[in-house]
């Protein structure tokens, strides 16, 4: 029986809802490049000569499919034949669940546990699926079966992407059209923040580990959000980590986007402006050798500052914003009834357009 | 010989050059969360049994290893020597890069062929490393060398992350500190475009693989940005690509952030203004089933806009941008001396601060 555990299955439909942009979800049969997954990889077999030869190899596997499939959606075989078939069939094929777009997900729960199987199995899977017009193959293999990888590599799966428990293959079956499965995450997420306390003071720290470049530089807090984080939390997270100071988010005053930063991904860091709720630094020896706070005019007259155009104008931007001559954007907690998740939208307050989030900042608001 | 490929190392050095926040980057030896890969694999060796067995099993190798890593370093031996013991070792020990935060990198290019020398290689380098206390390893492995995964799966090492082409394993050594490797990519980046004509109509578009939730609806042009692309570049390619509509990027007027959309990674999605250049719509038959112009006002009435929190609030903001009542955040293309990157930041344009790029489009600006 294609079968699939409930979890999984919960998985791939959320993938389906999401903002405006639903379609183009993994699964969703859209992708943004179809050179992702068009080429084959080298040194393993080419489809076409693994079909060929499966065929040789497994003919009598790949008829005994056939009927399988045939008994399987045939009516009028009596109990006896039918458990036949279904048990002839369970043995020769993969278990999957159908995706929305035409491809299949093998159900990983049900993998089988010797190789040689898996192998036979796969290969015969993989005709059934062609022979179905299935399009995309998604194949995940949990770490404790990692034997199974190089036998899928060498049906031509290509890797997709991994987790600490499992990696992802994937398979494209139609050859005269494009691959349109959707590809791997793309970004890591930083934060920095501004923080000020009422003295116009901003939080500085000096990392344990830097280049040389940056070596006694006094720095923003800056980290990474954690696994599902909001932007707004993991600011404040990472400056109380750091620094051991309590504070309060306003707005992301601007973002930058880096590419080719780390496993040639991107980078989105985010600029956040705080608002300090406690002045006393503990700082956080495993990455930080020093903090303090440092008057606004000095950290401004800081070489590092004065003398690099980006930092220079986040400062100039911190400082107009000090000034209520800027507007960042603040976010918002929304449920869309579109897919009823919880999300943050990011955006600026102005013309009374936020009437249903009256308690927060704007950017006339004075910080002190 | 511990050596890596000129453009590993170009790869690692390049992660340690980000905004601000450089030192979090991957390879320096700080995460946002040790959960990443502090446990053990479920089903395959601990470190202490695989230590005690690789004494037993390989107590010669050990030390050989011992010898030929003394010998490495020690001076006035002979050449004869020297060469036997560099060829006992090259034999033994995985060619490794140093990284500057204690671990190593494993060099992809010299990994041996045979999987049982890789086996008592790989073996033989986590004693040596032990030995040496070295904390974070980084192990790359080819997908034309994928028989070589379950080996190190077994040997305690754990998934990463994955790209077509390989699979990225890790290994922390230090039994008694946190993990500090850092994660994976973790957010997709999509974008919306919000194109405007001079008739004051938005472009709209059907989608072709739609949940039935959103089946006929009209909605905006989205997708998802490509690899190392850019937001605005992104945006006016989507909009392009689906409609055939030529458009020039404004502002970033809002931003979506949600959590386990796909593959359990987050979602960044940016709703963009475009001003329209061209109007002839020449729609793209994969992933369109329609696209036309429709007057705002009769977008903004649409049951699923007017309906839904989310939707309304974002067209509002649309809407106040075209009266100059909001104002955006639009890029600047930067090179910061700190790490010679060039990049894009995101920010408003207010009061006088955006001197060096008088050329942009500014939130006073009107649309026509």
């Amino acid at each position: 029986m294609d079968s699939i555990s409930l979890s999984e299955v919960t998985v791939i439909r959320r993938t389906h809802l999401g903002f405006m942009h639903s379609f183009k979800q993994p699964f969703s049969g859209v992708t943004r490049s179809p050179k992702f997954c068009s080429s084959k990889v080298e040194g393993s077999n080419a489809i076409s000569s693994s079909v060929s030869s499966t065929k040789s190899q497994f003919g009598k596997g790949e008829s005994l499919a056939r009927i399988a499939d045939s008994g399987y959606k045939m009516n009028g075989v009596n109990l006896k034949n039918r458990t036949l078939i279904s048990s002839v069939k369970e043995r020769l094929l993969l278990d999957v669940y159908d995706d929305e777009y035409g491809g299949v997900v093998v159900d990983h729960g049900k993998l089988p546990s010797n190789p040689y199987e898996f192998s036979s199995m796969l290969r015969n899977s993989l005709l059934n699926w062609r022979r179905k017009g299935k399009k995309g193959v998604w194949l995940k293999l949990p770490v404790e079966q990692s034997e199974l990888v190089p036998i899928a590599v060498k049906e031509g799966f290509e890797y997709h992407h991994a987790e600490k428990g499992y990696v992802m293959l994937t398979y494209w079956i139609p050859e005269e059209e494009p691959c349109m499965l959707p590809a791997n995450a793309s970004h890591q997420v930083g934060v920095g923040g501004f923080v000020l306390n009422q003295h116009k003071e901003v939080l500085v720290v000096q990392e344990k580990y830097s280049t040389s470049l940056n070596t006694g530089q006094w720095k923003l807090p800056t980290g990474f959000i954690n696994e599902s984080e909001e932007i707004f939390s993991g600011a404040v997270r990472e400056v109380k980590e750091e620094t051991g100071v309590d504070t309060e988010f306003l707005e992301v005053i601007a973002f930058r986007h880096a590419h080719n930063v780390a496993f040639e991904k991107s980078d989105l860091f985010f600029i956040c402006m705080l608002k300090a709720l406690s002045d006393k630094i503990i700082i956080d020896n495993l990455e930080i050798k020093a903090a303090k706070w440092m008057p606004l005019v000095e950290f401004v007259e800081q070489p590092m500052i004065k003398g690099d155009k980006m930092f220079k104008r986040v400062t100039e931007i911190c400082e107009a914003r000090l000034r209520q001559r800027y507007c960042g954007l603040s976010p918002h907690r929304l449920v869309s009834t579109f897919d009823g998740r919880p999300s943050s939208l990011y955006y600026n307050v102005v013309d009374g357009n936020d009437d249903d989030d009256p308690s927060h900042s704007t950017c006339t608001a004075d910080f002190y």
